[in-house]
């Protein structure tokens, strides 16, 4: 076997030992809040089937599909395998589009929503409804690797579905406050707008254009200002007078209660809106009116951080209720988090009718938010606490019983493998960033004792072993 | 979009709350073990480019990597690709070999070892030797699926690299033996073994046949016992007196220190090998004499769970010192666990002489002897402990505060998100396998208090709040 220069493929990435014990920690906080509120833990597979993924993300998503090859002689006709028909030398000349749904059958999980309607969907005879899962798992996409976007990422999904109940959309209020406050993400923006107004803006506007287009539009309102998306606008066939009177609608100013309260007004007087469009945008600000009424309910006393924000669209078209998204605003980074209420997640599977509502965490960019602000916790970067010397076999061999009694108190510890210099030991656990290092020389074998020594200060004392465990489990 | 009938691919499976639940205890159990032993994690990329998987697992084992078609137009040429050669139409009709380079460049993560290797060899300059890691992620193999064999598992591997000292193989039969009996797996065998007293033996035998044949007879003498391990040694070129030869060997007898001394003799008194190879076999034996004082030292105390098996001979080519496999006795099981001693692991990424051991842990097994035996801890299966029932509106408002409080305390407790008949709601909860049931009826909100119901023995008792933590944070 010849040496080879290895590397890992571009956007994929090497997690080491301080880094995971970093990520550990995001995913701890992110799980025990998960788990406060009730929701319970889901992992699907990493291959799903390319007919479960495939037409679920739409044409762009379809291309980003990571594709596994059929094992074996994945030309040939394979038994037992979904798609039986041989690939002929025609089909290979053909191009990609005709040979692919012969030669790869599975793809890489890329969310973790649609498997985890596909799972709802298969164990819908045996699950117990409202059913609260958190998932919390990587996924893959064939994205154009860049800085701040990887190949291989993982995301934190909560949803519960089963139940239309607003209390649902409160809680997630709750856990996306929870979790960044026990983060210490304390200056942060949850902000909140329901599908249902921006429907009513839009039949508000007389019909003109599309619905999508302008969602589109006024999601891009915080990148190009008012101008740009008046300018946008009319290039996608709204008037001019309707683009004012959207401006109108969006200007409402003050604090949640209050633009809720002229947004209701507002519907009314704008006089244009056709009677159920009216209705519908009534349907969304009372959903807003009840969540708002359920935070109060528990004491919330975040508000500051809690934003009704008209402006915000969200892109993913299955959305029909409530929607979220969380921005950390001491950092320059886009939103942390995301989510909303579905009305039909299992539609494509075959079962119609199944409500819920979820939200994600993304947890590369939490880590970078934490780290530019210097926000990890000191304690999460290292794995061992104390390092015991090896001076030679007879020391050695006198320290087992020491590691041993350490270990059994539950403090991390290791004893240098190699008997020698007590230099290289102690640079051992410098580069560890081992806090601690026990000593027993001759001398203090003799006397039954140790020295414990800290290595941030430098500051050694001499200790018993009952002396030494008491610090150490500190 | 058309319904479907949605399905996992063959050999994937779903992990419902409980099955994650169990298997994150498990985890969590050798997790815990690992770094009280100054193991700390690290985690890879499921991708991996495939030149630095391939010819690592034999010829079988390349089979059985999944690879993933390069993303785009995988037919046509890659801007940044490794390999950048256009795929004719004569190559994809030359078939499977002439295209498969041309069209995939990566594969999924086959075992942990190799993606271990490859991360040592690229990040050596920064690196702390002795290097400890252990890492806990799934693997992709595209076997046949059957019973108890999946084509996505996890593997829980630990190893420690840059250092020849023994102690290391020491705390990996305290670790194996920690984990077993945290687990309750106490009815276990750890066998160990060495691959030198493996040559040893093939050296008495007086150059015949050869080494790899002689171990794979070896292995099989559990399964096919001696007559059939004879015939097998004929057949591969060995003498019918070399058959001999080594079971007068084979048959040693007596605990740990009676074997090996008895070996030592035996090296000694078969007077048919080598001067090297007898040498080499004491090697064998002072390693495990050396292992065998560090765990006295250590106080080790199940030596009923240990055993010198001199017919362990381990399957992977790479093993060149201590070799160590486990057994549970009770179940009817395949072994758990293994491991072994190695000395060039990141030879075929052009860093030779780095020696190292580790050992990994099957989860899978582990999991199914937990289930046959009954020992996973009752408090495992479920999540949420406490269920607030919901009369009406007017009790659901009222129930909001309470279960705040509950989730301050750290109760994972959850409101039943709609209003209705208690009978449903207390379905729920024991179909989630929710413990407790925290009742408040107009009654007992006038006197401030609640009804806490224990399903499991249909127990209700009358209680102020604070009364219900206490009772709920025992």
């Amino acid at each position: 076997m010849s040496a080879q220069k290895p590397s890992i493929p571009q956007g994929t990435r090497d997690f080491g030992p301080a880094v995971v014990a970093r990520r550990n920690y995001i995913f701890g906080v992110i799980r025990r809040v998960f788990e406060k509120f009730g929701y319970a833990p889901l992992e699907t597979p990493t291959l799903e089937n390319l007919s479960v993924l495939t037409g679920k993300y739409g044409e762009e998503g379809n291309q980003l599909i990571f594709k596994v090859l059929n094992s074996g002689n994945f030309l040939k006709k394979q038994k037992g395998d979904v798609v039986k028909e041989e690939v002929t030398p025609e089909d290979l000349i053909a191009g990609t589009r005709a040979v692919l749904p012969k030669i790869a059958e599975k793809g890489l999980r890329y969310d973790l929503t649609v498997p985890f309607a596909r799972y709802v969907v298969m164990n819908r005879g045996t699950l117990t409804f409202p059913f609260k899962r958190y998932q919390i798992q990587p996924v893959w996409r064939a994205d154009r690797p860049a800085r701040g976007r990887y190949r291989e990422f993982y995301q934190c999904d909560a949803d519960v579905v089963g139940t239309d109940s607003l209390l649902c959309e409160a809680e997630i209020v709750l856990m996306m406050s929870e979790v960044l406050t026990t983060l210490g993400l304390t200056d942060h923006t949850i902000k909140i707008n329901h599908r249902r107004v921006l429907g009513a803006f839009y039949q508000a506007l007389g019909g003109e254009g599309t619905e999508i287009d302008l969602f589109t539009a006024i999601d891009k309102l915080d990148k190009i200002g008012r101008e740009g998306v008046e300018k946008e606008l009319l290039e996608r066939g709204f008037s001019a007078a309707a683009a004012e009177r959207l401006f109108d609608l969006l200007s409402v100013e003050g604090d949640f209660e209050e633009k809720l309260e002229r947004l209701l007004a507002g519907f009314v007087t704008a006089g244009v809106a056709p009677d159920n469009a009216t209705a519908d945008g009534y349907k969304g600000l009372q959903d807003l009116q009840q969540v708002l009424a359920y935070l109060r309910g528990f004491g919330f006393d975040k508000w500051q951080n809690l934003e009704f924000d008209v402006t915000l669209a969200r892109g993913l078209s299955y959305y029909t209720g409530c929607i979220f998204e969380i921005k950390i605003n001491n950092v320059n980074m886009g939103s942390v988090s995301g989510g909303g209420r579905y009305d039909n997640l299992t539609g494509a599977f075959g079962l119609p009718g199944v409500s819920g509502v979820g939200f994600s965490f993304g947890v590369d960019r939490l880590y970078d938010c934490l780290e530019d602000l210097q926000l990890f916790p000191e304690a999460v970067a290292t794995t061992t606490r104390c390092l015991l010397t090896n001076f030679d076999a007879e020391s050695e061999l006198a320290m087992l019983p020491v590691l041993r009694q350490l270990r059994a108190a539950g403090v991390a510890s290791e004893l240098f493998p190699e008997a020698g210099k007590l230099g290289k030991q102690f640079k051992f656990a410098d580069a560890k960033g081992i806090p601690y290092v026990l000593i027993q020389g001759p001398e203090e074998r003799a006397a039954g004792q140790f020295k414990l020594k800290t290595l941030a200060t430098g500051q050694e004392q001499v200790v018993t072993l009952e002396e030494a465990i008491t610090e150490l489990t500190k």
